[in-house]
């Protein structure tokens, strides 16, 4: 039985994940090594991050994909135009250096108008989806929403919902020496803050706490939900007018409690999806139709 | 004739003004000693900025707003919760310790609903417009946009853009190397982006760089675009809907010129007024109402 070593490389961290043929995370790891927290020697980085899995899958070929492929990374991997599906990104897959094969899959840029759109690392993620027709909401820094047709991504949609809350939350007006606690009703109130539009309700966590409306502790809450419930609020449409009205959220932890509310909130249907677990089935998808292995 | 020495003394910067009783700006001056960025010693740092004026304008009572008046500044002026108008704020001026009488300005509330609204220094600014009824814009870190009815500010909303603005240009994707250079050209794509939405259209800023759609020094005039183009969207159907159909823009410079584009592109009609003009009128007016000259 062939093994496939998969990484999820991208910008603050790495994950990887040891895949057997029938899909299985048979052992999975995960360092704060991310592609642009340090400068260059991509392959000491990764022979550091198999550690014992060096002689464990000593036969596997390694696949990559995230930020590893950027121009900061170890080598660029083009951007395949959308739409892309299995067939495209399989076909374009850069090779690294390394002392066993290893590669990296391409990200995917998407050009409507003047807009622009790119993606690098959910792409992999929504192979692993394994869907034919969805509307898929893969939540993080840059939050993307991808509409797949045929098996293939054939549009998507970039929200800064995660930055924005990281850098409005370490300085500036809504800063705060408070400890943060999760609250449900202080999310809620973001969602329905994001009505008058984001640049104007976050503003609300900083006059309401003046005002002793909201406690300090619940501003990364209240944040979250404006910025949550904006990007909701302009996908919800779309949604709607799909066939299935519903929405594959892959994502984890608090983000997915939050968008899940946030979704049900608008009468949507969520399907969660565990991201290593997609991220996993995708590589070992993608690696298989590129012949690797 | 008597003077008055105003103060308009925010959280970056102080600017001071020798005002004579017809409301001319004798002289005036500007130092980097925002309220904000040194602890304590308000007296001395207000006598630093007195220099020569101490002995030029002696009899001179001095009359303060701004940030001078938050739990951060040297004593707290409460807020006085709109309506409010030139009594109400003249007769709530907060004395403050100092070789002559100085005092402050309160700042102005508003709750609206589960809607809370603070502002210090804008409400003297709006004083000094001297409007019975107008829609007041005051760009800036938190932009304002007021409305003012018989004279007293009736209602007003707060928008992040000044802020934003600086966070994203300052790091994470958006921030670049580049030396920023304004451009009509950006600007107005922004303002074109802003229509899916802030959160959605900053994150544009980077695609169509990375996409070579947009030059890496146009980027804060792109942001710009979007950020005022998504406050103007939300603002000019009320604008409309008043009677006169015209905002009063309290702005300067690069910001009064951006402004401009954005509101009158939306049709309507843009009266300009000099910030530090505003100022010094209405902290003559409040210093008159009181009974300090």
């Amino acid at each position: 039985m062939s093994m496939l070593i998969g990484v999820d490389w991208g910008s603050t961290s790495a994950r990887a994940f040891a895949i057997g043929p029938d899909s299985a995370i048979v052992d999975a790891r995960r360092a704060d090594d991310g592609v642009l927290l340090r400068g260059g020697d991509f392959a000491a980085r990764l022979d550091a991050l198999l550690g014992d899995w060096r002689e464990r899958f000593a036969a596997a070929p390694i696949l990559m994909c995230g930020m590893i492929g950027s121009d900061r990374g170890w080598v660029p991997a083009p951007y395949v135009a959308a739409p892309a599906g299995l067939d495209d990104l399989a076909h374009r897959l850069v090779a690294v250096p390394f002392a066993r094969p290893a590669w990296i899959v391409p990200g995917v840029s998407f050009v409507a108008g003047e807009t622009a759109e790119v993606m690098r690392g959910e792409e992999t993620l929504i192979i692993g989806l394994g869907a034919t027709h969805a509307t898929v909401c893969l939540p993080g820094t840059h939050a993307k929403w991808a509409d797949v047709a045929d098996g293939r991504i054939v549009g998507f949609r970039t929200y800064m919902t995660g930055e924005l809350r990281a850098l409005l939350l370490a300085q500036g007006a809504l800063a705060t020496d408070a400890v943060q606690a999760d609250c449900d009703d202080a999310f809620r109130a973001g969602l329905d803050a994001a009505r008058e539009g984001a640049t104007r309700a976050l503003f609300q966590a900083r006059a309401r706490r003046l005002l002793g409306r909201l406690a300090p502790e619940h501003t990364a809450a209240f944040a979250s939900g404006v910025l949550i419930g904006e990007e909701v609020a302009r996908e919800a449409g779309r949604v709607r007018g799909a066939a299935d009205g519903a929405v594959a959220l892959i994502a984890g932890g608090a983000l997915a409690a939050h968008y899940g509310t946030a979704l049900r909130g608008t009468g949507l249907t969520v399907l969660e999806h565990e991201p290593g677990v997609m991220a996993a089935r995708g590589l070992l998808a993608i690696a298989r139709r590129a012949g690797l292995l």
